[in-house]
């Protein structure tokens, strides 16, 4: 990872946060010093810098994203009732529920606060592309939810529920560092198009490494998704490539715990082809993605520091 | 109340609406349908009015500041485990707690998008507006959560706490109004030191009311508060003014459901000049405001239209 960039984000939170009350600022301060990624805010940098070269502009928007991305995780893991992440506890187990619902409210506001220190010419880009992906967000998680207690979606709805889940956020990362470097209005949407679909893509690549990948690279149980009952891409595939008279024993094995279903469910995957439907989305959208960034005219050794790191955080292997 | 200018609240979130999903998007309808005095809303048009004449250029930015104000209702009755409000169930209640928390965050960013349609002549002064305010809020909702845990405290984080809680959010209301109108830096400024005071002097009123108030006119048990052993001014004035060796006494005796506990407190409060105290200080945030609004150069007619409202809604007899 990039040791100065995720300083700078530690820096940068300090200076948003006041000292009081202590119990609303506390569990912003644990959540957003726990080691991460921070895929978010690096992806805002890397979006200033294919533009202007450099990536001072787009601090404050980086913050913005990555304040927000940590609000949704704060909420979302209350309404999944999660213990922990990150290997320490969450916010509403070692606080409480209230705390965690105060807590993340007042982080999406930091986050405006974050985009009111960006650089004014960006203002009129950066605010509509944050706020209309930070619906998108909220919507996502929504359709998520909503799933739960479906047998099964319509594939549209599945790829319309990453791609305002995932895809959306990771966009708006790029398309407002871009606008932060000084880009067009057509290029900070090419750079966002970007990002979308490369959201898309890694989201479906998810879905097939907890299947298909190898236990120690992805540090997970192998089918977890199975094991959960999770509605994949590749359960989405095999559900509707198979006789409707088999739908309803195949949707009642993949939710129960019956000893022998991860073998019977991957028997199921394979008969559908649904590995290979899969891997073919995600080239799609991996296309996709390549062919938006085509459009933006910058050097190549400007859009291969771009990708170069995006292939780091999103290309693994399988 | 002024039909017309709820009407148009009305139709105004329609138009925010996105149809889907219907889950993240019935309860905000369903909320913002409750019939309510939207007193926000129409404070917003009433600072417009006050610099331009007409309250057309302030209908987002009303919109938002009457969003916002009923996402934290939401929210803060998921935190009070509220079962009711205007007499129908709360969304925790009619739907579910996650349900609360989503539509709530949605409605925070719908607010914002309101925000985005206003004139964008008031963006630079709107947008930094709203935030503070809406920060100001969650910290003022943390600090009342505070409090509870506490024996007393401090008359002046109570005047903060009130501030935060319920001036801030008029204040802003005011003051986005007029940047919508157009007014100067320093008059919105003005305005917003009007509706913050105006806030802070109706809160205490409140508390002087749910004692010393006719009950049918305030349409709720006499001395709720004191039942309820909320930390009022009365109750902190009168902590504050006796012999220390009594503290403890009184303060249980307030937390308690003793028979006699009402005329007790009563009494408590009448050594102690309680009554006076609150009345006093209600009527010095009430000539700070004033004083404010007198800063603020406006033909005397159009003052009279502001303060006719103001005085309609928070004047209210003791």
């Amino acid at each position: 990872m990039d040791t100065k960039n995720n300083n700078s984000a530690d820096l940068l939170i300090n200076d948003l946060l006041p000292t009081h009350p202590r119990r609303l600022y506390d569990p912003v301060e644990y959540i957003m010093a726990q080691k991460g990624k921070k895929i978010r805010f690096n992806l805002a940098l890397k979006g200033c810098e294919l533009f202007s070269g450099s990536s001072d502009d787009a601090m404050q928007a980086a913050m913005a994203v990555e304040i927000f991305h940590n609000f949704t995780l704060i909420h979302d893991d209350i309404m999944d009732n999660a213990k922990t992440r990150r290997n320490q506890p969450t916010i509403h187990e070692k606080w409480d529920i209230n705390t965690g619902i105060l807590s993340g409210d007042v982080m999406m506001i930091l986050a405006y606060e974050a985009l009111l220190k960006a650089p004014e010419h960006a203002h009129a880009k950066i605010f509509p592309l944050f706020t209309r992906s930070a619906r998108a967000v909220c919507e996502g998680q929504q359709m998520d939810m909503d799933f739960e207690s479906l047998p099964v979606v319509q594939i549209d709805k599945y790829l319309e529920m990453i791609t305002k889940k995932t895809g959306v956020l990771i966009a708006a990362a790029l398309g407002m560092g871009a606008a932060c470097g000084g880009a067009t209005d057509a290029e900070v949407e090419h750079l966002y198009e970007y990002g979308k679909n490369l959201g898309i893509s890694f989201q479906i690549r998810d879905d097939i490494l907890d299947c298909y990948g190898e236990t120690q690279k992805i540090g997970k149980i192998k089918a977890g998704d199975i094991i959960q009952g999770k509605k994949t891409i590749l359960y989405i595939r095999t559900w509707f490539s198979m006789p409707e008279e088999e739908q309803d024993g195949f949707t009642e094995l993949y939710h129960s715990s019956a000893p022998d279903k991860i073998d019977t469910i991957l028997n199921y995957f394979e008969k559908a082809g649904a590995k290979e439907y899969a891997l073919a989305k995600e080239q799609e959208y991996f296309e996709k993605a390549h062919a938006a960034l085509a459009k933006i005219d910058v050097s190549p050794q400007r859009k291969k520091k771009l990708t170069d790191y995006t292939q780091s955080i999103f290309r693994r292997e399988h």
